[in-house]
């Protein structure tokens, strides 16, 4: 056939990929065990011509994909290679001839596998950006699916998924099946699974994007493994959650380097940094791939409204689960709220003595009044959310309890246990009724978690307006060797409090400082190639009297200091690290932490991409394992949130309007009693501003 | 029928409750609604004699536990009580003139339903003392043994439990049904499954008991809600773990006091304590229920030799799930070794290229020598235990493959993915062949996890020779208040070390001190009365001169100092907090964290029960969230594990030998490069000594 051209809608896009009008099968075969056999038995239950290219033809095989274009009678919008990796680059542009949109290749031996795969990558990746071919791999197991019977996977077992609402995209193809099957073992169909592999065209950013558009998806789930473009990956969250949740695995919280980078050809970027701004971004970051299927299924099936702080509330027939529900509830910081007295009123009234009345409802094996006891709980308005657990019983059957409870417009999940077989009953039964199940108390908890932080990730992205930069926007910052003085001056600039002081070069100016200054004074040499001042003797603390200046001075300029900084000490109070710097994935951004080695031994720090909002910046410390230390630990000062979230903006504003900065780090910023004070700031720019910039500054000098 | 006495074994012992020769239902009823006819029903199909009784009589039912006796043909050993609180005890009094043996109340209403049920439960527990009849419960669902069909639960699904090895033994009665039913969901019998309820006569630590005898039992899932007699279970939990392994979920990480105290009467205990100490006495401690079922199963069907540090191999057909499992593997501190060059190279005959074959193995699509492959991995020295993961596959059945593998005595565990049919099918294939499999990979992770944790459990047991008290049984320590010079002159007596001092009440002592102590001195405030000697303005550091050593002097005099204390500063390092206190539930435990508000906000103390073996306590920082502090870090000394250890030692020993003290605390206990050093000591007793003891104190000064 000739004159067929690409569809409009799928240039650039991933239609011809996922919603293809035909598919060829290069390097096709006969023989099952064969990767071209294999895929073409998958694709044979698709119910759109298929056609099956082998360049030695036999058994009804086209012998080139233009003459399988030609005798087809619809546009082969996909290819599936099954054809060695050094075979690949032509065979794309033998498919570009046919007017295919889009291309799936499975195998490896690219660039991950040395020697000559890195030339067979280089022109792979030419021949794709010369035709314009969408590409999805190498080096994946492919994807499926379900709802028209697209299964482009060797995996045998994907002609058991079935059509539902998940969509799973993961950095593996390995896993992508993996997590596939975990949904379909709990009843669970997906709308999409794509594995992405090299990723060496159609990358996770991508899928999302089509993703966002799809009608079938009602949620994502993301598994995480590298990150290329990370202001694109963020962007391509923060604009799929708006609309469907995002549930986020990121593996590599631990060193599993040399192993990672021969799979993905890459450098793991930061566990904790994609993490914080994949959360930034609006995804739900979950821990380990059951609490990725438990909390996708869930929120594809109900999501909260956008609220800042949801409560949750548990009706369970057993206590003992009830219990562990609860404390990890806790543990994934979910409120639980108080029952109001007028529903505690109503419980006592549906409920038998003897049974818990409050926050969880323990009530007891469930009797008939079971559905008005969660009704009276969903009436109840500190509740957003309701777990409902028990044990499975032939005269309750909970999901169809919950099904017939006048639920409020309050979400509910029921978490069910029980034999195998009266499990499986009840998730039929909850399937058919719209009921979100999960079994067991720790999925309970895990699926409650999720929904609420995914009402909260709502709620701030509503409430976040980035502002854009500041002040900080006008202020340039010299590329030089700082001195801490230069550096403070500019922290002056930026708004951020620091400690009063003067740059002396004799000894009357030192004294006149000292007599300027009220209260004792710090002595320190300054010299910005003097990076650990302390270890040199360059710092004499708790100057009072005149004869101690006299002494710091001397001994100071015995170890060749020209100029020294006399600074009023700070008050007692809390040491925090703020700072802003460049991540090599994602940019510029910000992040707190709390002073001494506390921060880096027990890695609790809080990160944020920037520009971003001030409420984003003024929730920030909150997601420190610390945070308690914050809010008057000990008699302690509590520190002024807003305040500490306008350093940080100032900090990051700083660095997006000057691009030559790497980073600002102030170490200390003391929290004391009446406010934040820099006692400490390093800047690092690895090169010099432009002229123009330089200009600018001496202008602001 | 008379004359039939208890079987003499069971004197004490459970053998009436779990191997009763008879059974009887009091409060039976032919209604399945009521308790006593859902009893009735979940018991008719044991193979033994089930006498009903029922005071109104009717229906075939016996009107007296007397007359059930007087008709059964075998001792009514096991009675299952089915009447209100208010009649237990004289039900349970009749009981015993029938020679019951045993008794089971599901029953609430007693003490934690307040109000009459106070002096229900204190009559009832009376009959229990009285009668000897060894009572479960009240206030649970009762128990199975799958195995004899014993199914004393009113809970319909248990019917569906079959026969097993693992045990479970759980705080609560509906977790003991939720943790056998996903036991049975996973194809896993249980062997008996106990919910202990209120435990007024029959506790875990009864349980644990009875099944380090039972033949049946490989492996027990252990909850806890509370603790009443900690040694005990220590004691139960080190004898039973030393010969079959214990697996514990300990409930509480947060805050649910009310309800907890609801469910259990009674308050929870420290959660941390309890999992350390659970774990030093030779329990798998885990995270979730989830993980709880998983290793329990795992560990029921094989376990490692003792060793200290077994090293993990990993066998994956997919690479995106296997850095999940390798991810994890090192978040549960488990070795990853390399493989021998040998082993490399046999993997380079077995594998195609492009495959990874290091550790883990990344076969990819498992092919026909994926036995021998696992079988290459076994023969390398390195590794203990081998995970073999992968997805389903028709033609390489995992657990067949793993089953013909050459193990060289090593264990293997599958980890498989796939649809629930291919899943169902590969679990009931590995079940026959006796192959270890679970389902994804954390559920492979936590199964290596386990079986690494009890092999360094079991070998740590087999170090621990516990010394008993050193030296320091000999100290006896005095009850009234401490002051700093003396508490620091108890630290030497136990050959802690501590800086050179002297106590002085006058100028020239102070001058005196200075001039015979080497470096800097601190000068502080001497007095018991005063806690926090620093906020009063009592330190005074870095006392060089005389001139300071006045001054100073006289500051302190000007506070009211009578007495002060010269002494060396040390130098800088680690600043540790290590102490040893009586635990209201598990007695003397000796503690040690990193100091700082960090041990605080980061709840990071590591406890160990005293007295213990050395090798446990140096041992102990290593389970520190912080320890890498300890290995020198940012250019910082090394900390003496050894001498450390000592310290711990000799501050255990001391609270053990002295009963009247309370706690004895050294924080900071300094480490730096040339050792620890005792900065400041804390002794509190809420009593004094007997007066022999401080006879003995005398003659000791």
């Amino acid at each position: 056939m000739t004159d067929v051209g690409l569809r409009p809608r799928d240039r650039g896009g991933l239609g011809s990929l996922f919603e293809p009008r035909g598919v060829v099968v290069i390097g096709a075969s006969t023989d099952p065990d064969k990767l071209g056999g294999a895929m073409a038995a998958s694709l044979a239950g698709l119910g759109l011509p298929v056609a099956l290219v082998n360049s030695r033809g036999g058994g009804g095989m086209f012998t080139s994909v233009r003459e399988a274009a030609d005798g087809s009678p619809v546009p082969l919008d996909l290819a599936v290679l099954c054809v060695p990796a050094a075979a690949c680059a032509a065979v794309l542009e033998e498919c570009a001839d046919a007017r295919v949109g889009a291309a799936l290749i499975c195998a490896g031996g690219f660039a991950e596998a040395g020697g000559d795969g890195v030339e067979h990558e280089r022109r792979l990746r030419e021949a794709a950006s010369s035709t314009g071919i969408r590409l999805l791999g190498p080096n994946t197991s492919g994807f499926f699916v379900p709802a028209s019977g697209l299964r482009a996977s060797f995996v045998p077992g994907v002609a058991h998924l079935t059509a539902g609402s998940v969509a799973v995209v993961a950095a593996s193809g390995g896993l992508n099946h993996a997590l596939a099957f975990a949904l379909q073992r709990q009843d669970v169909g997906v709308s999409l699974g794509v594995g992405i592999g090299a990723g060496i065209d159609v990358t996770a950013v991508d899928v999302l994007e089509h993703l966002a558009e799809d009608d079938r998806t009602t949620a994502i789930a993301l598994h995480i493994e590298t990150v290329s473009d990370g202001p694109a990956l963020l962007a391509a969250v923060a604009k799929v959650s708006a609309t469907k949740p995002v549930v986020a695995l990121v593996v590599g919280e631990h060193d599993i380097g040399e192993f990672a980078r021969s799979h993905t050809g890459a450098l793991a970027t930061s566990w904790r940094s994609t993490r914080s701004l994949l959360r930034q971004a609006g995804a739900v970051v979950v821990d380990d791939e059951d609490a990725l299927v438990t909390a996708a299924a869930t929120l594809a099936a109900v999501r909260l409204e956008p609220q800042s702080d949801p409560g949750a509330a548990l009706v369970t027939g057993q206590a003992g689960p009830g219990l562990l529900v609860v404390d990890a509830l806790h543990g994934g910081d979910v409120r639980v709220p108080d029952l109001s007295d007028k529903t505690r009123a109503r419980l006592g009234e549906l409920l038998p003595p003897m049974t818990y009345q409050a926050n969880p409802v323990d009530t007891g094996r469930p009797g008939p009044a079971h559905a008005d006891v969660i009704g009276a709980v969903a009436a109840d308005a500190a509740i957003a959310v309701i777990g409902v657990y028990g044990l499975t019983e032939p005269v309750i059957d909970l999901p169809r309890v919950v099904a017939s409870a006048d639920l409020n417009g309050k979400a509910v999940v029921v978490g069910l246990d029980g034999p195998a077989e009266e499990v499986s009953d009840g998730r039929r039964t909850a399937r058919s009724l719209g009921v979100p199940l999960v079994v067991g108390p720790r999925a309970l908890s895990t699926a409650l978690v999720a929904l609420v932080e995914d009402a909260r990730l709502a709620s701030a992205r509503r409430d976040a307006t980035i502002a854009g930069a500041h002040g900080a926007a006008g202020i340039v910052a010299d590329g030089v060797g700082w001195t801490e003085a230069q550096a403070k001056d500019l922290l002056d600039d930026l708004g951020i409090p620091t400690p009063s002081r003067a740059v002396c070069t004799t000894s009357e100016e030192g004294q006149a400082a000292l007599a300027r200054i009220d209260g004792p004074v710090a002595v320190k040499i300054s010299d910005a190639s003097v990076a650990h001042k302390s270890d040199r003797g360059g710092v004499h603390l708790a100057v009072t009297t005149a004869h101690a200046m006299t002494t710091a001075v001397d001994a100071l300029r015995s170890i060749g200091a020209v100029e020294f900084l006399v600074e009023a000490m700070a008050p007692a109070g809390i040491d925090l690290v703020v700072g802003a710097r460049r991540d090599p994935v994602f940019g510029p951004v910000v992040l707190v932490g709390v002073g001494g080695v506390a921060t880096e031994v027990y890695a609790d720090v809080a990160i944020a991409s920037v520009p971003t909002s001030l409420p984003r910046l003024t929730a920030l410390p909150g997601q420190l394992a610390a945070h308690a230390l914050l809010d008057g630990f000990r008699g302690g000062p509590t520190v002024d949130r807003e305040a500490l979230a306008r350093v940080l903006e100032a900090l990051g504003d700083l660095l997006v309007a000057n691009p030559h900065l790497d980073e600002i780090e102030i170490n200390p910023l003391r929290a004391h009693a009446r406010g934040l004070v820099a006692l400490d700031a390093v800047i690092v720019s690895s090169h010099q501003p432009d002229e123009m910039a330089d200009e600018q500054r001496k202008t602001h000098e």
